[in-house]
């Protein structure tokens, strides 16, 4: 049904050694205007301010996803044979194109974007995109179908686990790719051995006991990434930084709309009725070239925080215990001249290493076959994922602030 | 001389373990607005195109340059006693900031940028920028004495030589680090190993007879990545591309000013005055971003090259073998619609694996100290390397063309 | 005090990349003949029987174990400002020195060389060994002191805990080196950043609380490498054929000593009266020389086990549940004509990742210092490790036997 | 034909992540003793005494070498189509036996082991072995087929190749394993892109023209690997004391054969009629085990020489220009009271990077196919290459003489 390219087409990836694709439709959306956007949209926010060479992008994460899927559906036989063409080749472009709804800065953009990335994701797909015109010339349910998977409602349930669980190929190649683009060892875990360990039963994406050390060390390596990178507390005082930017953004738009006619790649956004042609044009590159504009408009709030933003004078940060350390922070602030509607920030965040059972997230468990073929769920069977699962909830609450006047003072000597 | 930092800062860096600066002025310098805006220039150009995790950026590389140089001068005894505290700081500043005149996507802006990129670097490090009133202000001859190892003219010929000659510093960080980020090996030496062979005699860098192999094989590694990744075809492709666009920037500018209007960010060079605040807001966001604009400019030439270097349409190439094999696709390129003063473009590489000894480039050539003492060129004690200088120059020429609408196409779809 | 080196020695390490040595005596004690010994003694015991390639010597994780101490008293300041000159030999020396007391494959072998190996330790320390004499002779009280450290009971604790304690240079070393040479990735944890978070307070070796999630990554290393490499089944069947050998060694030389006559590396075990050279001369070429021999003796047993031990036919287990799992297996391997005495091997094996506080156990548990400097026992900071020591303690009980005649069959051919 | 295994077994391997075994002949001839004995030989000789961790042995190797042939028949589409399911398992068979012939510190070995290794080899595969039980019994031409193979005789040139040519299995096993457990960067190639560009052409093994550099990588790695491991002087020191030992050992032999009667281990080689199961006998815990009793004979040169080799006491070396750096060396050693006919010891080694096309060398060299299908020899093609077969061939020689009396009094103080 699906045809294939001339030879096999390969490229080079420092985590998989190379992408293989041999599919057309499948290069066809590689080299799509949707996918070619994500190499304009880094794959972890502002942990580049953390970890100087986490510079790599949603683009080179999914072609990494889609190289797990296309590893799952071949090489676990169970998988390769319970599965038709079809199944494969939707399940493959899902890992692909999981991402293409995401503005830049992931998480802080959605503050301005009027619908999440899962609803931009769905609109590209089914909408009068490139994406979907490639999609549905090659057969008329495949947007349908992809955007199922995705969305993780298709009907066929080990479809959905592949793209989106709590061992699924996402997960996986963003731990891999992201330990090596920081630099650091925590994500790093044995794909080889996870994909060894994993098979079809019952229509459930399993792992054998046997190989139950190698996702032991797979959850670990998650629980420590999330600390040690993705909620980095310097990271989080750039997305502060930005989402307060984006908020007084909108504040400005409502009240001073015409002080904003350089930074017209915001106008959409801000108006509340952004088309998937508006998002496609939102990229990393626009938002600091929105930034740099923004550095010189009317509105001082916006000057100061483009200009913290470009030139890395981030905020700082304390402990939230209670109430009263805002009210604290908030006099400080106010001392140093700044509103603290803006310049105090409290965030809080907090994440379990794995979630064991609950009825309505049996889907994205993690599920164990014993030797005896019983299918059980992981926190069932490993000691220590238990023991983490019993752990406290580790809740990380602190408040962002500026505590200097750098900012300000530098764009005043220009 | 130099205050200290509070205790000393680490950054965590896949190449070097981690970055080490414990120099209140190194750390100011890196926090410097014009350092950070190298955070937005990709160190690698168009070959992300080629290799998609190459998305690593100028300002990771000139913090790995800092580091060789910094542990050169500290760890190599003969350097270590040989240079004032002075000096250090200098060629550890001189590695840091060496690379701050830089445009977007390195050589390609050259085109329109007026001047080439180590006249903007002195103009930084003297002008009126952060930099050079953090350098001045710690010492008056600071900012000069920088951009005099920078320039290659320092007085102290081994400074020149640690930041740019045959076996420099800055080799040595973007070898290793294009290997790493491309995920090809070919760049792969032995650093540490080149650092134990590496001394100072008579004011001279040189390398230990017994060494030698490390740097054969450094050599060997500058070689590959040149034909593997920095002349990569389909990089030149991208690039070819960009040339042709700025080119016709300037053409369309001279003829039509007003339809370049929203494109501001061009101005600057385009009206041939740029300073060094116009490079300063020059990074690859506001070029992309002026890219997405002239998508929708008045010239088609415009918002053909700009949508395809956007959405990855790259040029196809034939070899060049005389003036008739470009007369043959100038008439090919006519017969599809396209102008081929623009749409046919001749590119010519070559690249020598060392370039022997020549009495004009003493100071950027290798130099081996035998066991007597004696100090002679690299060719004239290694065979390998000799033989590669008497291996004919390769020459690489291609002639690059669209072979396909399909950008138009898209174009007109919207 | 201590005599420099020339210049410093290095040695090329795959885990530490080099080993540096820049005083003598360290350097004559690697050269001595009780550390070279330990080339020809497998760090790993029978684990190269599961991992082919975990072939590596207990001469190198020696080397390695003194290279991570050196980098920590050295490198750590407030270590480096605490210890005197002659401490830091002496613990160095502690690390390079602390397995020279080890027989062939490991522990296996402790059942017949009727002293445990930290008693054989002591031995070549203070009695008449190459090594005694080179430290003696360095200074006198240089013997005891390292031998005390090597004891856990020198007055200094902190040179205690840096050698043996629940985070010490032992386990550093061998956690990456058998990762390494397993070529698993379970055992890598960030060395770098563990030194980096190590600190000297009150005299006694803690971690700074900010660097707690890389010893929690530290701990499941441990952990993960235990149950996959260690504890492997596989290289338990081979230990425990080992001890099988040995324990009808001494059976047969009770009865029948004459018949063991050409293998006379055993003798002085078997007498039980070794003495500190015959330690020296009892390594795994002796050993496996001696199986060589053992397959051609007049016992049936011992033959059928040596054959087996050289060629790999290794024995079968089950799992353990109650006596009379070992009751079927002694009828069953009695119908194949094995001596159930010899044939049956009941093991248990257990494994705590971290053990919590006992008053008793002080000096081995891991510190850690808040920001407020008080000193705190790791479980009660870090929730994922107070959850592992919370989880039901791992048990292993396995039975061991031949299922097949495959040896004896093989034997017989020849 | 061949009977498969349960499942595919997977043993987990450094180099090549797993080796892959669904062939019970494969595995079979894996745990065959002859097999098994490879684990007891290193497969760097006395490498180890410089690289102290080149501690792996032929057995691993063989194992990689069987894994890269398992790849280039099932993953090159030319070699899959090309060749039968017979000749891909006797070409994977060849891979894994083709070292069976080895004896101890491989090429020392041979100056008492009557025949070259090779012959041994063949022995084994045709001779009374388990191997050739194993192979028989599958299929009576297996024998005679995978002999022929390894003595790069079989009729189809292509399978011969892929052994034993310049650009092999075995080589690349080597050259990535050695630069694996030595530690250094030296022998690391892409060996992914050499497989992708490797095809079956005229039946001959041929690489595309576009792949050439990373063959060209593969023999600057293989040239760099020989200057600095395989022929590291150090390494050649303890070979030659290797050398003489085993000419004294026949000398005395000769003279007074009862003085060896302890060391049974040498005695077939040294009567000169060793059998197959003699050399199975004869590994390096064997040859260890004698040096050990050696200490301790009558004759002072094998105790001293058997002492140095033990405890690492090598020779020292200087340069030869001519004969009088012989004689004087000669007049040294004989000064210091050793006999110069075996204390003096000339070595001599060379090693060209590639060897150019000769016509009886037809079957080793590399060929490159260009796009047009010629078929071209390597060294006609790339002009890194060519310029290498230009270079003067080096040559390295060197005398190898004690300069201490450090071993003799060793020994004397027991």
């Amino acid at each position: 049904m699906f045809k294939k390219t001339d030879e096999t087409k390969v490229m080079r990836d420092p985590i998989h050694g190379y992408i293989h694709v041999d599919k057309q439709i499948v290069w066809d959306c590689i080299n799509a205007k949707e996918m070619q956007r994500l190499r304009r949209i880094h794959q972890l926010g502002g942990d580049f301010q953390v970890y100087h060479t986490a510079e790599h992008s949603r683009f080179s994460h999914s072609l990494g996803v889609y190289e797990i899927v296309r590893r799952m559906v071949y090489e676990i036989d169970s998988l390769r044979m319970a599965l038709s063409e079809y199944e494969k080749v939707c399940v493959m472009l899902a890992g692909l194109l999981h991402d293409i709804g995401h503005g830049p800065f992931s998480h802080a953009f959605e503050d301005i974007s009027v619908f999440p990335h899962e609803e931009y994701t769905v609109k590209i797909l089914m909408g009068d995109s490139e994406i979907h015109h490639l999609l549905a010339s090659c057969k008329a349910t495949l947007p349908n179908d992809v955007a199922n998977i995705i969305a993780h409602k298709h009907e066929r349930s080990c479809l959905n686990q592949i793209i989106s669980g709590q061992l699924d190929a996402d997960r996986m190649d963003y731990l891999l790719r992201d330990a090596y683009f920081t630099g650091t060892s925590y994500g790093k875990f044995d794909l080889e051995r996870c994909l060894r360990t994993i098979r079809l039963q019952d229509d459930t994406i399993v792992v054998k006991q046997s190989g139950i050390h190698s996702i032991e060390d797979y959850i670990m390596a998650r629980y420590h990434m999330y600390w040690q990178v993705y909620l980095h507390p310097v990271a989080r005082s750039y997305e502060a930084m930005l989402s307060i930017l984006f908020k007084r953004l909108k504040d400005v738009y409502r009240t001073n709309p015409k002080s904003l006619d350089r930074v017209g790649m915001f106008h959409a956004f801000l108006n509340g009725q952004p088309t998937i042609e508006d998002l496609f044009v939102m990229d990393e590159a626009a938002c600091l070239y929105g930034f740099t504009l923004l550095q010189d408009c009317e509105d001082e709030i916006l000057r100061d925080l483009s200009y913290r933003l470009l030139n890395r004078h981030l905020f700082e940060y304390v402990e939230y215990h209670s109430e009263k350390d805002i009210e604290r922070i908030q006099a400080k602030v106010r001392a140093m001249g700044f509103d603290p509607m803006y310049y105090v920030y409290h965030d809080s965040v907090s994440q379990l290493p794995y979630s064991p059972y609950k009825e309505s997230e049996k889907g994205v468990n993690i599920w164990v076959v014993d030797e005896a073929g019983e299918i059980i769920e992981l926190s069932q069977v490993s000691e220590i994922v238990a023991a983490m699962t019993r752990a406290d909830l580790k809740q990380d609450e602190k408040i962002y602030y500026p505590n200097d006047q750098v900012a300000r003072a530098g764009r005043k000597k220009q």
